[in-house]
This record gives C-alpha cells, structure tokens and sequence, in this order.
C-alpha cells in the first residue's frame, strides 16, 4: 500500500539560507566523512572571504540533495557503525497498539513507510564514544565533531582573538580529534548517538566546545499532528537547533518520533515517562518498571540519541517541595513524585537505575538526567529540594559512568539572576563536569508571552558561566504549545544566548561572524548585513518596510536616522576628510601634546560665540 | 482659529489595564501630593489583597481623567515651583521658522493651541534639586518619588524579602523623603523635572532606587508624524516607559516636541544637537555655540527635562576611534568629531560647558551625559575611546555638579558579556556615582531584527550591577523606525530586563509581583496570571489562540501539555494526598531516616518489576 496515496506527506521548508550554500569538509583519519558548513557569500565590493558558520540544518538546506520524507535521510553513520564490529540485528520489539494510545482508522497516524532491522550491542559489549574514547579509539564521529568545531579554521594559521573570561573551561585554539577523544573520555562532553539513528549528523555537547541549543516539539493530548511535528523539526533546525526533544503527549507517540527520527539529521531526545503514561492511560500510580523498560527499548530500537530520566526524584525528597510557591513543575518531576508517595516506595527508575544503564549503553543511548525538582518560579530558586536532587544526579552519574553510558545533567528553571552562578558552580562539582543542560533559567516569572527573553537572559549568563546546552523556552511557554512561528523566535533568541555565551568565554571562532557583520553594518553592505544575521528574513523585511526600494539596500542611511543622521555616513565622511592630512599623524600630535590640535587663539576663523 | 476643525486630533489609547485601578497616596509634608499607583485586584478565591504596582502611564489609563490632548495634562507641579519663590516668568524665545525646518503650509505641524509663559531662575538663582537637597530642602517631588518608590508598602510592618547582590548599592528597606534628598545631595540620584514641565509626575533615577527605563520615540526626515508621535508617547508608558526621548530629526521638531511635553506626565529627554544641525541645513561644520546656546534655551523653555550632551567629545580623543571596526556611531557623537575635524579646534560642547550648566540651573534640566564615543561593535568595546571619553564625562559631571546641575552618564552600545561589569566599575568611580544610563548593551552584533533581545541581556545584566536607567532597544535598531508594535515589544523586553535586575539587587518590593503571579499560575488563577503580566493582552490571547472558551480560563491545564501531563496539577493532587496523612509527619520521618519512608520489602504491593 502506498501511504502517499492514502494522505498526503508531510511538507517540509527546504533551499539554502539567503546567500549560502552547503560546503563539506573531509576527514582527515576518515576518508568517508563528509562535514557540511554553511557559507555566506560577501558581496565582492568587501574583499573579504566567504563566511564559514556551523550549520545544524541538515540536507534540508542543500539545494543538490533529495527530500524524501517517507524515504529518510541517507543513513551516513550505517557503515561507521557496522565496521565496528560490536552490533548484532535483530527482530526487535513488536510495537503495539499501546504505544500509539490506540489509535486507530483515520486517527491512527500511518507508520513510517520504511522498517529497518534494529541493532543492538553484541554479547554485552559497550557501544557507546564513552567506551570507544576509554579504550582510546577515535571514531569517526569523533573527527566528524573536531571538524565541525572548528568551523573551517586551521590551526594556529589565523590571528585568533583569544578574549574572554571561561571561569575554568578549557577551550583550545583548535579542535583536533584526539582533544574530542580525551573530553569525551573525561566524560566531560558527549556526542548523543543512538548506533539505531544513524541518519544523524553527530555533534558534541561540552563545556570546551561551542554552546548549543535544543528546540522541543511534540503534540499535546490537545492539539497538533504528525505532518505538523516533522516540520516543525526541520524548521527548528533551519534556524539553528542543534538538538530536537520530542515531547509529544497525545496518541501515535510511536509513529510520528519514527517520522521525526528516520528524518532528522540532529539527535533526539524525548522523556519516555510521557509514552509509558500514556501506555498507564495517563495514571501515574499505575507505571511499573517493565512498562518502563519496555518503552525504553522501543525508543531506543526507533534511535532516540538521549533519555531525560528523573531519577533523581527520591521518595524523601518530595516532602521538601511542600512549602514551595510552584510545587513541582516538571512534568516527570511530578509523574514520580505521585508514584512514589501513592507506593510509599523509593522511585523505580532510581531503583533500577543499573539497568537503565545496560539498556542506553547497548544503543549508546545518552542519560539527559533530568531536574525533576527545578523551581519553577523564583522564590523556589536554589532550594534544598533541587539541590538535593542534584547530589542524586552526581551520583547517578557515576554509575553511568561505571557503565561507559554518556551523561549531561538538566538544569533549572526559574532562577533570578544572583542565584544563576551558584547552579553552574555546584552542578560541576557535584556532577564531576557532566555537560550542564539548563532550561533558560528563567530570570523573572512576570512575564508570560515574553518568556524567550526572561530566559533568555538567563540562559546566556548560564552558558557563559558553563552550560553545555540551553533548551530553549518560547514565548508561549506557561500559555500553550508553540507553533511554527514560537519555534522560530525561540530557537533565535537562543541562538543569540549561546553565541553571547561564546563570545564571553573566549571561543576563538566566536567573533569572526559578529565582525564580518559589523564591517558589513559600517560600510552599508545591507544584503551582506542580512545574510550574516540569524535571521536574514526578519532583518531584509523590518528593514524593508520603510526603505523597501531595491536602491534602499545600497543608501548609506536606514530609516532610523535618514542620511543627515546617519552617524555611520559621517563616520565615514570624518575618515576621508582626516586621511587628506593623515589621521595618524594628526594623533601623533594630539597625544604629544595631550591637549588640542590647534589652540583657540590661533584659529582664524570667527566663532560667534567666544 | 480651532486647530481640531482644521486638521484630526491625535488619536491615543487610554483606559485602565486589565483588572487594574488607579490609586493616590497623598502625601504627609505635601498634602497635594497624589501619587498614582495601578493597583491590580485578584480574583476573590485567592484570599489575597490586590497587589500594588509602579505606574507610568499618567492620567491615560485613569478613567476618571478627562484627556484633551490639544489642552495637555493638568499642570500639578505648576503650584508647587510657584511657592519656592524663586523663579520668574519671562516673554520667552520667539518661535523661529528654523526651528520647524523651515516647514510650511500643509507641510507644517500647528502649533500647540495653548501657550504658556515660560518659567526662569530669577536673580541667577539655583532652582534645580540638587540645589535644594544641597540646602536640605524636601521638595514635594522628592515626597513625591519616595511615596512612590514605596509601592503602596509601610515602613518595616511587612516581612522584607533582602535576598539579593547589589555590588554596593544601598537600598533602604523604605524610601523615605529624607533619603531621596540625601541621595540627590550626594549626586546618585537625579529627579528630572524640568520647571516648565510641571505635567510631569516626579520620578527618581538612581542606583539606590527601582531600575527605570527609558524609550526613544521620534521621527526622522524619512518618515512619521506628529500623531504617531504623540501616540507612541503614551503608548511608551502605558506599558511603563519611566521617561521618553523624543529623537526627532526632520521637520516640524520644535512643534512636534510641544505636543509631546504638553501631554507628556514622564519626563522627556531630547539631544539638542539633533534640533540644531537640522537648522543648519545638515551641516555639521556650519554648528556655532550661539546656534545651539539659542536651542538649548528654546527647549528649556519648552520643557525638556533631560538633554544629551556630547561634550565628552574631545578633539584628541578622535584618532583612537581611526582602527575601529565601526567608528563612531553615536550620531551626536559623529556630528561633534566632524565639527572638530573640520574646524581643527576643540568641541565647543567641551569648551563652553560652564555656559551650558547655567543655562540648565536656571531652569533644572538634566544632563544626561552622551557616550558619544561608545563602541558600536563587540570588536570595539571597552577600547581607549571609550573610556578616555568617559573620563571626560567625569570631568565634567564634577563641573555640572558645583553649578547645582543634575547629572546621568551615558553609556554604550555593543558590550560582549565578560566586559559588561568593567563598564560599571569604571563608571561608578570615574563619575563619582553619578547615575548610569546605558544603551543595552548588546552582547552580540549577528542579530539585526532581535537586538531588543541581545540587549535586553546586557541590559538586566549591567542593571544588576548598577546602572540606574536602561534606554530601550527596538526590534528595529539598526534597520529602521520602530512603529508602535516595535515601541511596545522594546519596553516590554525592558521592564523584563529592569525587573530581572531589581529581583537580583534585592530590592525589598520586587518578588512580591513575581509572588503573586507564581501563586496565581500554581492555582490555575489564569486571570489573574494575565493580570499581573507584564503584558496581560499578550499572554491571554495566546493562552486562547489553542484554548479560546471561558472555561478554559479556569481549566486545570494549558495546551502545552494537556490535562493529563500537567505538572502543577499532578503537585496538587500530590499535596492533597500527602496531607491525609500528614506530609509534615512524613517529611520528618524521611529526614530521620535519610532514607526510604517503608522499605521495599515490607511493601504487599506487587512490582512487577521486582
């Protein structure tokens, strides 16, 4: 049977960003590797190269490659993973009714057209780049990530602006393979990976790397569908997401992640406690464990790259949350809070926390361990309750570790600003330099439908002081569930936190881009000035719409100041008229004397008022 | 002549917020002081006193106030200054067509319909509150801003939230009008409060006291009209603009800026240089003092309450801007080195800067200090123009003071995180504490059409560190005039940064409405969470855009996640549980213990995980 025949397919926004195309870099150890960039073409008039910008967005931006997307991505990893020599197919999980919510005819969203054979470690062994790493191994992901790192820069060969304050991060002049190797070695970074989500584009999440950000999506009991998701996927990782969280909630949970999954060439994470509700029909008390583990599996056959588990939420925590303003907001927070207190038992996924462990480690599925006990508002800040989660989370951490699985730890929440670096700072000691994950925070709770700045003010802060990666909060965050539009503003305002973030810690590629804008700015390079911002659309059209005449994009003026006001014109008039008699020699003289050029007394022209 | 017959009136918004009342607080050593408050009333069932809020907006959100723009606000201060004895009224400047841009006919703004003799210092006498605070005076207006610092709260009755870092800053628990006078006196403080704008409601801009922020409104020579001026005016501060600058560089400023000042109840800041160069045709060799000496007295006149004033650019300090990445791009600041250049002589801002405080004394304007060099790119922050300007500043402000003059500072502009604090640090001490007034700063150039945003975090940030009144930051910076959707998201974004700021300094009042919107969202008070928003429209109308029914607004979940998953829902069933069996008792028991309130084993519910 032919789904298309049956519904239509989704459609999903594809062709190049204004001015750019797709470039791949090859690998060096690995001759098949094949790293894509985005490069921005400068108009010749700027004499300058094109620019080199790391680009998340996948074969959706390359004008020469095929969307199929009942087909999937090409599945790049396939062969690095088989090489290896350390996985087995096998028939895998049968999915059920239960893992759709039972929807069925026309709700029932059709599976993905294609069934790959799952894979699985073999006879025990450790898949993940944590063991691969231990065992000193450099994978092909690993050099794949080194390359991207250094967005087209090589080493030591360019002036690097070496400016910033990282408060103990160690972030190289340049990224070599071998430093990937150690850093994920150190557990001190990750590639989220799942062998079974091998049409990903591998990509590293670390303190000593550039700052990235994850985009949610997902339908609610209440609202969206499959076609819906998927786009809102590819459109998230247009504008720069570098991971994806499907959090959907509703039914078909199975069939549209396998949508998003076969189609998405950054790493997935969802929290599986939603689909194991969902399985429970949404009442907590009534998870197991081996509902749990079952839907583990299923997500780890379909190639999920990382898990949020709240393991960290303990049965004698739980009574520290009663005093809060806000209670606990996470919703896996709150699933395993009633769980455990309708038992009067120790949380399940803490319990069987090991075993969670064999389960991610046969799929390299990555630990997001999740803050179960963020505050959700600012009085609930820094309280015993989340930190006592987070000493949970440290030692969880080590049994990860014990177990070769990569980990990153989830972060707060609503936090004002004085309270932020103590997250950071606590979250590295506790957790032994686990990737930090940090939901904005939120610097004030007085503002919903504005809530993409409150946290993203936090957020830059946090990743300046160290977070890994900001998940991003939307504007209708605490209203409803984002569309297409929400997605976009979201993504860009983290965008800007993260790159904030990188410029203040020193990220030796980070200035290049804000530079090659600026210079674009002052020599009234408008076209270049929009194709260098993140959002080349929004800036082309806000400038458009008072100047919207193609001569507008050469005027050496906008309609902020008109071309009297312009400062930047003036500028420009000021540094011809001084070049005439020398600039530099004129400062010569000025500094000399430390006072004027030419005394009043001795100038002949009348001034009116002396 | 009836000007309304000839030409429509100006069109602005008024009425009340949602849920929101004006209330006064007379005063007790002024008994006509009224200070206004917007007092938000809860919905019944939470049990909670309606919650206080600072309010900027005047009379326009009064519905008991008659508005009659073409008659301007009532002149509340006009008694007041009347009493102290020591002004005089006076013929005044003649209007000139110069000062409208030569405008005529159709082209030419009317006039104001009403006009009133303006107001002078008699005898050479300081009227300027700093004069008065020197002399140990409590003016009504510094009754007036302590009352409204206060927001409603008495002296040490209420439990004082102080969890905060304020990098020395030294707010009271409660302001009273002692310490205004105090503060004015030792120059952290400033009351802009022009004498011939007696509309005005009395505002205080200090370190020591709430972040203010400031929106720019104007037209340029390209495009917007005096109706769209006026209206974004009021459209500033009904979203809580604290003052407004009017900007304006074409025609028609000196009677476009009379409609503003009439109606205006916050102060107005205006850079007389723009008025100025407009009336030598562009051309900023053609400035002379007694030009601008007869501008800065023509507003005065009018009302202005704060000029800019680029005096701090010096002649010498020009070379050090040669190697920038972006110049100088302070338009005032551009217009002064072109001066300086061509005339091969020192700025005569700089050289008469002593004229130019007597002129302010004799009628309390403010100086806001200009950053005319401040850095326009992340490539040029912090760098030897900047601050050898801001030494000038300092310089000045030192003069301004022993003339009775009020002083703010400016500052930049592109800031990258990690060079934000030196920017306060160096302020506070180059300026003797004299206020900080920053522009931002931004923390990245690479995101024209969101640099609301990439200011708004340097904007909270530098706020928490000291500075006392942030200049807003449109959508539009760098690409054209804001309109008034531009206007709003840019003060939105600025109370966002300004209360983020306020929250992490510790002021006692700021968390309370943070409070009572967190309690309102964890009892799925909907209302009242849009209520207490900053922008209660936008926050309900994307509440409804997925759940529109009136029944929603008391549902127990939002779309974001359904009935099912949310989290606040699942805390309450959760609490409700607990407290059956005492989740003090439990919570005791578990802290004893450390460990598990019933051990796996004595559980007789069956895991089948176990």
């Amino acid at each position: 049977m032919n789904i298309a025949a049956t519904r239509p397919m989704p459609q999903v926004t594809t062709g190049p960003l204004p001015a750019s195309r797709k470039i791949h870099i090859e690998g060096e150890q690995h001759g098949d590797i094949r790293v894509p960039m985005r490069e921005v073409a400068l108009h010749p008039t700027s004499g300058e190269p094109p620019v080199v910008l790391y680009d998340a967005s996948g074969p959706y931006t390359d004008p020469s490659a095929t969307i199929d997307i009942k087909a999937g991505l090409p599945r790049l990893r396939e062969r690095w993973i088989a090489v290896r020599g350390d996985v087995e197919t096998y028939a895998g999980r049968h999915v059920l009714p239960a893992d759709n919510g039972f929807a069925s005819g026309e709700r029932l969203v059709p599976e993905f057209p294609v069934r790959n054979t799952p894979w699985r470690a073999s006879n025990g062994k450790a898949v993940t780049q944590l063991a691969y790493a231990r065992a000193g191994i450099i994978t092909p992901e690993m050099e794949f990530v080194a390359i991207r790192e250094n967005l087209g820069r090589k080493a030591a060969k360019e002036a690097l602006i070496r400016d910033g304050e990282s408060f103990g991060a160690a972030i190289p002049d340049h990224v070599t393979p071998e430093f990937v190797r150690q850093e994920i070695a150190a557990g001190r970074a990750i590639i989220p990976a799942n062998i079974n989500h091998p049409e990903s584009e591998p990509m590293i999440i670390g303190r000593n790397f550039l700052v990235k950000i994850n985009a949610n999506i997902g339908n609610s009991a209440v609202t969206s569908s499959m076609e819906e998701e998927v786009e809102k996927m590819v459109w998230a990782i247009r504008w720069g997401a570098d991971t994806v969280m499907d959090l959907s909630t509703g039914r078909n949970i199975h069939n549209i992640r396998e949508w998003i999954v076969r189609n998405s060439p950054v790493p997935i994470g969802t929290v599986p406690l939603y689909q194991a509700l969902e399985k429970v029909g949404g009442i907590a008390e009534d998870l197991t464990w081996e509902l749990y583990r079952d839907t583990l599996i299923e997500q780890a056959e379909q190639g999920v790259d990382y898990f949020t588990i709240h393991a960290g939420v303990r049965l004698h925590y739980i009574p520290l949350t009663v005093n809060r303003v806000t209670g606990i907001v996470s919703r896996g927070g709150s699933i395993m809070a009633k769980w455990c207190l309708h038992h009067h038992r120790e949380s399940f996924l803490y319990e069987h926390f090991e075993e969670i462990c064999d389960i991610c480690r046969a799929y390299d599925v990555s630990f997001s361990l999740g803050d179960g006990l963020r505050p959700g508002s600012i009085a609930d800040a820094n309280d015993a309750a989340q930190f006592a989660e987070l000493a949970t989370l440290g030692e969880l951490t080590q049994i990860a570790w014990a177990r070769d699985c990569q980990v990153m730890i989830e972060g707060p929440g609503h936090v004002p600003m004085h309270k932020i670096k103590e997250n950071m700072d606590k979250q590295l000691k506790t957790c032994g330099e686990a990737p930090f994950y940090t939901l904005g925070p939120l610097t004030t709770d007085i503002a919903p439908g504005y809530d993409h700045i409150t946290s993203g003010i936090g957020a830059a802060m946090i990743g300046w002081f160290g977070t890994a990666m900001l998940c991003y909060v939307t504007p209708k965050e605490h209203l409803g569930l984002p569309d297409r539009n929400d997605v976009k503003v979201g993504v860009i305002t983290y965008k800007i936190a993260a790159h904030a973030a990188d410029l203040a810690k020193g990220h030796p590629a980070a200035q290049v881009r804000d530079d090659a804008l600026s210079r674009a700015r002052f020599e009234f390079r408008w076209e270049d000035q929009f194709n260098l911002s993140l959002d080349p659309d929004t800036a082309r059209s806000m400038h458009d719409e008072t100047l919207p005449k193609e001569a507008h994009k050469v005027a050496h003026f906008c309609s902020m100041c008109g071309p009297k006001f312009c400062s930047m014109r003036i500028s420009h008039d000021l540094r011809a008229e001084a070049q005439k008699e020398g600039l530099e020699a004129m400062a010569a003289k000025y500094r000399q004397g430390g006072d004027l050029y030419m005394p009043v007394s001795d100038t002949t022209e009348a001034q009116p008022g002396e």
